[in-house]
Parts: C-alpha cells; sequence; structure tokens
C-alpha cells in the first residue's frame, strides 16, 4: 500500500502550481473585456469564496449547458443532424429499401433544413432517428459514432473557443458542467469528452428505450426505436431533476430557440442558492449566422429575469479553433 | 482573482499530508485480515497503478453498490420501507378516507412484511408508494423524507460500516460510487449524503414520472402518481447505461435476492477494462440476520462469475457505528 504515494504527493504539488499559474493568466481569453465577461468572473469568484456571501460549496457547483447553438455553431445544420444525414444516406446506398420509408423520403426530399425541422411533425423526425439511431446495441452504435467523427474531424472546429474556456474556467473553480441536449445522448456521448472535457454521465439528452440482450453469456444493450424521453424546454428541467437531483446554480442556453428558457428560469429561480443564467445571442453574420426564436422569446426572457446575455459579436475575440478572423471551413463545406 | 490562491494551496498540502497519513493506515480497519480483504485491496491496487496492466484511468473507474441489504442492515425490514409505513400511519391520520383505499387497507392488514412483499402483487405495491410519495413537489416530498430522519436518526446505525469504509476507500483512489436501489430515487438521495457521502447526481433509484409546475413565476417539479423506472434486476443495468453511459469496473450486491446478479455479471463481464464484483453473504444471525435469494441464484452466480464472496460473520470485525458486538438497537426496536 505505499506503491501510490509518490504519484499522490507529485499530483498534489503539480495541483499547487497549477493553480498558482492559471489564476495569474486570464481564464476566458477569447471574451472581449466587458460587462459580460465581468459578470462570468463576478458570480464564478463569488461562489467560489468561502468569505463571500455568496459562496457555494463544491459539490452545489452545478452548471448546465445546451449544446447546439451554446457549445458549438449549428449552422447551416446541428452536428446530430449532419450525422443523422450521414447515416440516412449510408443505410439507403447498403440497403435502397430504406429509402422508400415514407419518413426517410420525406427526409430526402427536404428542400433545406430549416423548413424539414419547422415543417416536419416531430414524430416523423423521431421515426427517421429511431431508424438510424436504433436496432442496434449500445457498444455498435457508439462505434458508428466514433467513425463518423474521426472520418469528420472538421466538426471539432465548430466548438466555440470561448465556451470551451468558459468550461474549463468553471471545472477550475470546482464547478460540474452537465450538457443538456436535445440531441440523442449516446451521440453526444461519442464526442463530449473530446469536444468539451465532460464525461458521459454528464450528458443528458433526448434517448430511446433500451432493452438487455443476454447472449451466449454476454449482455448487451439493445437501443429500441421508442423514443423514452424527448429533452427540450420544460422535459430539460426534469431531465436535470431526475438525472442530478438538485438546481444547477450557472445555466447556459442560446437564443436560436425556446429550448432553453425553463432550464434557466429553474437555474436562476429565487429561493436559496443564487443562480445565473447566460443566453447566446447570434447576431455575428460575419463569423457565426444571426438567427433567433420565432418571436424573440429567449432574449424577452433574458431582459425579464435578469440574465446575462452574450454577444457573439462584441463579446467574443475568436469563435473557432483555427484562431483566426476566417469563417468556420466546416460550415462552407456543408450544404 | 488572487483570493482563491491560498485556500487553493493549502487544500493541495493538505491533500499531500491526509493521501500519506490515510495510505500508513489499514483503510479497512472493521474487516478481518483474509482472502475478501486482499481481494478488494488488490483489484483497487492494480486500477490504480499505472504501471500495473490492470490500470484504469480516474473516470473510468465507476462503482456502483446496492443499497439495502448490501450498505445497511434490511432486515426485519428495509428503510424505505419503513418510511412506507410512516407516511401510510401518518395520512391515515390526519384523513382516514385513505385507510379505505384497497391497496392501503392490503398494506395495512398485512400479517409481517416478508409476507406482504413477497404475496402481494407489484402493481399494489407501487400503488401504496404512488399514494404516499407522490402528489407533491419534489421540494415538499424532500421535507417530508428530511424530517422523517430527522426523527429517526436511529436508521443511520444500520449502516455497515466495514462498506462505509469501501466506499472512502475507493473514493480515495479516485473511484466514483454511485448508488443503484431498488428504493425510491428521491428518497435515497434525501440521505445518500449523510449515510454514504454519496451527492445526489449519484443515485440511481425507482422513480416516478414528474411534470413542471409553472405556478405564480416559479416552477417545481411534481411527483406524479405514475411509475417511470422500476429498478430491479435488468433494469438496473439499463439505468447505469442511460445515467453513467458507460460500464462500471466494480459492482456490489447481495445474496438477499437476486436483484443484483445482472448489474454484476454487466459489471465483470470481459471485453476490455477488468471488472469486480463484490457479493455480501448474509449468514451471521447473532449480528445481522440470515436469509438468501429463494433459489440460492446469487451464491451460484458467484460462483460461476468468479465473484468475491463476503461473509458477514467471517470478513467484518464490527458492522455497525455503536462499534460494539451487540445487536443493533435499531432492529430491536422494529417490529
Amino acid at each position: 500500500m505505499t506503491a501510490p504515494v509518490f504519484p499522490r504527493v507529485f499530483f498534489a504539488i503539480a495541483l499547487c502550481f497549477i493553480s498558482t499559474a492559471s489564476l495569474a493568466k486570464d481564464p476566458l481569453p477569447s471574451w472581449n473585456e466587458g460587462k459580460t465577461k465581468a459578470a462570468i468572473i463576478q458570480f464564478v469568484s463569488a461562489v467560489s469564496d468561502e468569505k463571500n456571501p455568496g459562496f457555494v460549496p463544491v459539490a452545489e457547483r452545478i452548471a448546465v449547458f445546451d449544446v447546439d447553438g451554446t457549445l458549438m455553431n449549428e449552422k447551416p445544420i446541428y452536428l446530430q443532424a449532419n450525422f443523422l444525414d450521414f447515416r440516412v444516406d449510408d443505410m439507403g446506398y447498403k440497403d435502397p429499401k430504406i429509402d422508400k420509408n415514407p419518413d426517410i423520403l420525406r427526409f430526402n426530399e427536404r428542400e433545406n433544413w430549416q423548413d424539414y425541422f419547422s415543417k416536419t411533425p416531430l414524430d416523423s423526425i423521431m421515426k427517421v432517428y429511431a431508424i438510424t439511431h436504433t436496432g442496434m446495441t449500445q457498444d455498435v452504435f457508439a462505434a458508428i459514432v466514433e467513425d463518423y467523427l474521426q472520418g469528420n474531424p472538421q466538426f471539432l472546429r465548430t466548438v466555440y473557443i470561448p465556451m470551451r474556456e468558459l468550461l474549463d474556467y468553471l471545472r477550475a473553480n470546482g464547478f460540474k458542467p452537465y450538457l443538456v441536449t436535445g440531441s440523442e445522448t449516446g451521440f453526444i456521448r461519442a464526442l463530449s469528452e473530446s469536444y468539451f472535457g465532460v464525461p458521459p454521465e454528464q450528458v443528458i439528452g433526448t434517448s430511446f428505450k433500451t432493452s438487455l440482450e443476454d447472449k451466449d453469456g454476454k449482455l448487451s444493450i439493445l437501443r429500441l426505436p421508442e423514443v423514452g424521453h424527448y429533452n427540450d424546454k420544460q422535459s430539460k428541467v426534469l431531465a436535470i431533476d431526475l438525472h442530478i437531483g438538485r438546481k444547477p446554480i450557472f445555466a447556459a442556453g442560446n437564443d436560436g430557440n425556446a429550448g432553453d428558457i425553463y432550464m434557466l428560469r429553474y437555474t436562476t429561480q429565487t429561493g436559496g442558492k443564487p443562480g445565473f443564467g447566460l443566453i447566446i445571442s447570434h447576431d455575428d453574420d460575419r463569423r457565426d449566422a444571426t438567427y433567433t426564436d420565432k418571436d424573440g422569446a429567449t432574449m424577452k426572457a433574458v431582459g425579464q429575469y435578469g440574465w446575462t446575455k452574450v454577444s457573439i459579436k462584441e463579446d467574443w475575440k475568436a469563435l473557432f479553433p483555427t484562431a483566426s478572423n476566417l469563417s468556420n471551413p466546416a460550415i462552407k463545406n456543408r450544404r
């Protein structure tokens, strides 16, 4: 029992140096100075400071993040839907019968993504998901996604670097960040670590039901073509309660749809612990894309509930890992 | 941004001392020396040692524990059912109409716990749960459980001290322990921190469906009288997959019923990472109670899959926080 002493002591000493060094540096270098950055730092400093009346113990520093449009670019289309497109093409190539399915037909004959997602009944969209995302074990599905991601490394360059810095900054201050996404849980889990440094157990998404297969003495988890949980709006709050069991103190979403309002309201409503709400406003047509939810509900809520707005145009020095001012090449290459 | 330096440096230095000090001590003082204790220490040492071929990175050191009969005494009846009993009495006292409900009637007219749980249809049992555990917000329910636990501190003395030590030992070696229980999630979350040092987000149990109530500008999570997930046998594995998203490397259950076999099989089946299975055998009629599942299925599985058996009689020096050889007073006081 003496072997582990040296690595641990080394780790502890290394921690001292890392802490001291990182604190001397700007924790959010891709953020322009201004009231948005100041508000974030002020909140994180307050909850981390034992002498501050707003102090929150480490165990309660839960943060929740929407993914598409919040942690990464989602235009012209979000990554999960790109994968859906890949799966439909790949499965249709291997078995053309699949293309005759009415929901696949509708998917393949779309004019554009915007119309497809806004005008197709959710039930039909979820059937396309079921066809492409279920009917195999979790291990097989994970391997399919892994292969897709390895073949498409350009998507790593659609991650918003300022938000990756924010995740790191929160973690350095004892926060535990969760991804709370409308995308499918297994899909996001396959990239959460490499894209965002977030382990699979901190991913809460839309999920399909499963069953346990017991074959030749081996247990496998089979993905069934029936939605178990659709993670959007109110149901994001219910999923946070089911998976985490306590109110987050930090929540970030975006104004691209109205999907994050409840999650931010839940996080920031009074009743004990402090809560911080952050909304990314897609107002940069040069480096990102300009769009909002239909009736501007999210930005109205920002004013009503005192959340902090991030103007991509004003608040972010750089958007993507290329660290240049060029538009994201991943976007250019997609229809 | 300089304020947090000192606490962190202090924490890091403190960590050095704690690590060094704890490693010099026996990590499992309530366990008798022998092959069970040796097997546990050997496994934990191997996965924590970077030079060992069985090394597992910290992020993957997921451990899962059954609760009743594994982490605490469950005889004559498990804590969750004691609470059920309290709720039925309390609600019936306040509103005698409740006692006319056929499922409550059946519950109240039971001969004994053993018969009630083994002979009542699950549906009827879950109706008693629904009546007593739903129809209020999560906050109100948490307050009811908190009040019950504060009024019944004797249950803290039914926690198996050797298992509490094991949880601490695993945590000290980078493991993240989850409670995977048939008891209701919200109930176990109310005690997981104080009883076992486990935060609410690491509790996976049976759960009821919920809805989001939006009243006077405040969001609350309402507990609905419909079972969302019943956590037993195969479904424990599915819940581990949904909530954690990767295979645990350590699992502990008990032979009191056959509820943990799948969870241990899943954890220990080959295919990459190592896996350790631990089964508590209730073989001590003096300090605990002697019982097994109906056909001895769990102990058969121990032999078949090479799991490690804990004989309470042989392997544990002390069972309960009183640190004496007396029978648990909490048990004596219960019918």
